[in-house]
């Protein structure tokens, strides 16, 4: 069983947008034992897409296109659709009422634009949206199951989990020794506070190349991420191998790994937050409410985040948080005395467990000789205690501000787990 | 002129790796008058490579080709090029040369799998690559004309600009009549507030699609995008039409627009506050510091934003923005009078010319019949006066939060603009 990607839009071959969904697709499919052939990348051009369709359903068994179901003219991936089945486009009634009670519900009028969308060639069966108004197609051309999705990726992605992965051969088909198939089953170990080498340096030779399960490293705003990735003809087996170097990968990296695969640093310390019975409170600067958006992004988070305030301007913190002007007249806004108070001043207003407090220099200007852009003080209150950090951070402003955000509340959960912030080599602990 | 871009590597039709090598070459390509057909991935496969390569090079002039040309065995472009064209792998002294100075240089030692990076296709040639150790490849086929150049993206990047770019058409060459280059030049038309097909609604025959400029949509995390793409044989010709149809857009969208390209809603706002010279705070429940982040995301946004706090408690909003805790029991701390508390609490404690405050159950729990997920009060404060406005916004958590805060900072953009919030159709005002 085989798999053509074809992704739909003007926007994907002038380069203004890079395609994530044929990746995401290609990673499920890999994991299901279904090998892609090819992707391909057209744009709004009728007579192209209608070609990829073609070609796409002589060469592999299953053909998943998105993009091109959208309300305007230049959505043309049903019309494609129904040139490629040499078939007529009719309205489904039952996606119109679909449409219509969407925009109702929200109390907006559908545009005759809008009923496009109900729109599928003859012969073919709609997939249902559960997120957005563009049903998705599912056709059978030249013996290959043709599926069209909307080209969103949280539309798209919603619709295979909810539609077509369940259609597509599941891990039963495994015992079947006449298949050839090599499962490929792949896992995610994502890390904060060291950098790729230092990472790879630890992994040894876990990493060397012809192993199997091969381990990799990618690195994306910060987190390096450790893919394993074991392949075999049985998927028990692959799974067990799996498993194993997993174990082996958590063990060298220690209290750097966070969670794995789709789980963010900010997941992982509210549910430790939760576990421990602990709430927190925030101060920010530099990062201006960043680390208070990460907690609260977590569903949930309200039962251990009070609250926080963004104290930009001197006059904040010291009205707000009660940190001493003469502090930071004498240390300046940006030290280890100012980031201690303010951490000290959130539990004081908050009444929260714990506190942090973030002072740094962001850039692109601010920055001097002594204090130049990605200097970052980041302190830390407890029980009556307070804990100081030095950070020197490098790259531009979302850089510095994402990292500072992200070394808060790494460091944060290092605290809660009892790890000795002595031992960190990513940042300077203040001596006190 | 036109292209094909061909990505090689078994880590992109597994999904490991997104490709971006394709979005940055058609984006190069399209500034230069150089339409994309495709784009095609494929797998390490020696015979499905060359086949790509005879394919491609009987769609367009020019083939670009990425990865493929590591020292490994399942590095196989040069391999399947060698078979596209029906000749001989052979050794480059001069390639050989260069590796060997390489390692020399870095005092390693050079592998025999190494060499075979110094192989090309009898009649072609070598492009020198600056970066790392993997030449490319020039070569002919069918009458056009193939590179071949590693998958690393700076390698990739450097060898472009260094080798393929001053081979293509520039617009120099513009003047000269005879040739049949197309210059495509494009602009992006950034919105927020009004669905895709409301706006496609408005731009009415604009969006036709046999029409020079042509104009079409893409959204984004909420914000609508209108894309126009203006073609012609003179850059200069391109240009003005390029011009005359952004007017156009612009003028049928009105305030909707908030920037072109790369400018967020966040900087078009932080600018307006600049030129009019006013401060703002704000205080956040459901969007939990959301829109300071966004704010201070602006470089110089410290002239213009005081502070703020995410009040997630009742006891916060009580205590720290003196929010009547009696509104907050009789309404609901998602309520049409929290949020003008809110917001002219803000102002009372910041000193701001302006404040907002966003109250809202972002969910996935806490919705009620009455008040389901989604619902979202966002007031705004000035001069002693506040405006409150009720959205009830789709989606899920991340969406709701993420629409919620753009909503109040496009909010706070119409009110600076003096546009009469009663006129927007995308929430509902307040009577009062």
């Amino acid at each position: 069983m085989n798999a053509v990607i074809l992704s739909i839009g003007d926007e994907l071959v002038l380069g203004q947008t890079v395609d994530t969904n044929s990746a995401f697709l290609s990673e499920e499919l890999a994991s299901r034992g279904i090998h892609t052939v090819y992707h391909q990348t057209v744009g709004d051009d009728q007579s192209m897409i209608a070609d990829s369709f073609r070609t796409a359903s002589q060469a592999a068994s299953i053909v998943i296109a998105t993009g091109g179901l959208g309300p305007t003219e230049d959505d043309l991936s049903r019309q494609a659709l129904a040139d490629a089945l040499d078939a007529e486009l009719v309205e489904h009634p039952e996606s119109a009422d679909t449409l219509r009670a969407f925009f109702d519900k929200r109390g907006r009028r559908m545009t005759a634009n809008n009923l496009v969308q109900a729109q599928h060639p003859l012969g073919t069966e709609m997939i249902p949206n559960s997120c957005g108004t563009a049903p998705g197609i599912r056709a059978e051309l030249n013996g290959a199951t043709v599926y069209v999705t909307p080209g969103v990726p949280f539309e798209m992605h919603a619709m295979f989990e909810q539609s077509i992965a369940p259609e597509l051969p599941s891990s039963a088909s495994d015992d079947n020794a006449q298949t050839a198939h090599r499962f490929i089953l792949t896992e995610k170990i994502n890390t904060f506070g060291a950098g790729e080498s230092a990472i790879a340096l630890k992994l040894g030779d876990l990493m060397s190349r012809d192993s199997n399960p091969t381990v990799g490293t990618t690195v994306s705003d910060g987190i390096v991420s450790v893919r394993v990735r074991s392949e075999h003809t049985s998927r028990d087996e692959a799974g067990a191998m799996l498993c194993q170097t997993i174990d082996d990968v958590e063990n060298k990296l220690g209290h750097l790994v966070f969670g794995r695969n789709a789980v963010t640093i900010q997941q992982s310390f509210v549910e430790l937050l939760k576990e421990r019975d602990l709430t927190i409170a925030t101060a920010e600067s530099c990062t201006g409410g960043m680390v208070a958006a990460m907690l609260t992004d977590v569903s949930g988070s309200s039962a251990v985040y009070e609250g926080g305030w963004i104290t930009y301007s001197n006059e904040m913190k010291t009205k707000e948080l009660g940190v001493d002007a003469d502090i930071i007249n004498t240390h300046g806004a940006v030290s280890e005395p100012v980031a201690r108070a303010m951490a000290q001043g959130v539990i004081e207003q908050s009444g929260a467990d714990l506190g942090v407090g973030i002072t740094g220099i962001a850039g692109p200007t601010g920055g001097t000789p002594d204090k130049p852009v990605g200097t970052v003080w980041i302190g830390l209150a407890f029980n009556g205690e307070t804990e100081a950090m030095l950070f020197n951070l490098p790259g531009d402003r979302q850089r510095v501000r994402d990292r500072a955000a992200k070394c808060a509340i790494q460091l944060l959960r290092f605290h809660i787990l009892g790890i000795d912030l002595k031992t960190l080599s990513w940042g300077k602990l203040a001596e006190s």
